[in-house]
């Protein structure tokens, strides 16, 4: 269970890398002001620092994804902790995953509504059970014995966020209204119609780091999806579909329209595509994206392998993305070609 | 989301084939009385017959799969629905996951106390909404909105598996008591210890159908493990790790140490590597539960392809299961060779 921080180094170089993401979507340089893109640029840059100061100091690669996270996290501008979106009911419901490529020991939580940063409670159930996926209370109730940060709900309270539940929720009624007298299972299609996931966004965020002693991490977090009511869940807890990491292979983190993302085990198949078909880390991870595009979901992944090969396809206009190399060299990506 | 049902056949023989499971584990001939092995015997037979009329009278593999799950669910024999077992909190937490392999869809549910029929609930998120995965209060919402037959959680209680419940916690406090004064989450490390989980069992219940229509599909039931704290999800409700279908390669559902089937994504594993590496069935199912074993899980699986192959591996003594061929051919096994 615990992170593999001190054996024998299996990356003689002791190169580093780090990959981010701040999810897909409709990002469109005309939508954006210089004020909001600089925004995005400066706290990307501050979480790939985060973590590479970890990985350069030789922490794990799980302690590099957890301290990227917790920047993006912490900042109102993405979907997840702070800036996570409301629910139906005006909560907020996270899910978070982790999984480590040394051993493949894995940790998740679903819906949890009271815990400051996801990906640590994700962290604490990897490492602290022998478990791999907590949802709801349950989730909560551990990672308050576990020693995760826990805060009032009022937290994640955010004007922004509220305005968008509302919009959404117009636009529900509005078609509602359209559509006449449908029967009640039937208006919760309509909620989560192809119209509404534009403006729901996907900012899911997620960070893949390699170590010096060569082992991968892969880490997502996420607030789910605006409105959302049935407790559903996404593939960001789910081991497989939004987040996986071996060192065989390579780590994975997914972003973009859940349930496409369960339905092709996506992150997974990345990691597939490369040991069976012996497929590249740039090539495995295309196929994965355009299998998404040709089961009609749309999002993005950042995949990271143990050479320190990095890949970062989208299908949706933009993705808020970048990487640090060993050298300290940044990239930082928003929109698509 | 609609099943394929009258779609033109991609099975010129319309040969139909029903696999099904009813959990693995410490199945050993000298542990089972002659009346109980017939008690299995006689269920899984019937189980086989409920799914295998509703194939030759030209349902869906979706409704010969709930049709088979159901009899196992409605059975107190098996760890799913009537015979679910207990948490640490004297409840039922249900999970079950359907998937269509014509187009991929799917659905599940994690965590619910109040539906009669988990896979029922499964299969209404997979028809009536655009999700995949429901948890808790909320999935129970949905299925009662879906009209899925909701009980009293006073329908779930047996004294056997109280008595379950009590054993395991015996042990527990045995082990406590022995190891001092150890901290909360690490007492919740030993109450999963692997002493517990032979004697917690895995009496999930799964099906796989073969279809007139050349259409695949696979669902999987379960209650869990006996004295789950913290809302604990296994790999029954995840898709890709629990159950997995796609007419490209099979259908598969799992039954075992739920942690370990998520960690190796082991149901889409089997697609994988007979869609990347070009394996067979049966030789995609052994390699599947090969590395199970590798990682330390114990379980089983079921996997049937769109020609008819069927593969049932296991790792543990025993796996009870079945399957019954287009010409009414049954055969029941319940221990290993």
């Amino acid at each position: 269970m615990a992170n593999i921080v001190h054996s024998q180094s299996n990356n003689p170089n002791e190169k580093v890398v780090l990959v981010i993401h701040g999810g897909a979507g409709t990002i469109l340089k005309k939508n954006m002001s210089p004020e909001k893109e600089e925004a995005y640029t400066a706290k990307l840059e501050e979480a790939l620092r985060a973590g590479y100061n970890k990985l350069n100091s030789g922490s794990s690669s799980i302690e590099a994804v957890q301290a990227a996270i917790n920047i993006m996290e912490d900042s109102p501008l993405f979907n997840a902790g702070k800036g996570a979106v409301y629910t139906n009911a005006e909560t907020q419901e996270m899910d978070a995953s982790i999984m480590n490529g040394a051993d493949k020991q894995a940790g998740a939580v679903g819906g949890v509504s009271t815990i400051k940063n996801p990906i640590d409670a994700a962290v604490a159930v990897m490492n602290q059970s022998e478990h791999v996926m907590l949802t709801g209370q349950g989730a909560e109730a551990f990672a308050e014995k576990a020693g995760v940060e826990l805060v009032d709900p009022s937290y994640f309270k955010s004007d922004v966020r509220m305005r968008q539940l509302k919009r959404v929720q117009d636009k529900e009624k509005a078609i509602l209204d359209h559509d006449g007298d449908r029967g009640e299972v039937n208006s919760s299609e309509e909620e989560f119609n192809i119209d509404f996931i534009e403006d729901r966004k996907f900012g899911t965020v997620g960070a893949v780091a390699l170590d010096k002693n060569g082992n991968l991490a892969a880490g997502t977090s996420t607030g789910g999806m605006t409105n959302k009511r049935y407790n559903r869940v996404g593939d960001s807890p789910i081991i497989g579909a939004g987040t996986y990491a071996d060192n065989q292979c390579c780590g994975v983190s997914c972003t973009g329209h859940g349930e496409y993302f369960i339905r092709n085990v996506v992150a997974y198949d990345v990691c597939a595509l490369m040991n069976y078909k012996q497929l590249s880390t740039a090539e495995a991870a295309a196929e994965a994206i355009e299998k998404q595009t040709a089961l009609g979901g749309s999002g993005g992944l950042i995949a990271l392998d143990a050479e320190g090969n990095v890949a970062m396809p989208f299908n949706t206009a933009g993705m808020y993305r970048g990487y640090i190399t060993e050298s300290g060299e940044i990239f930082i990506g928003i929109y698509g070609d």
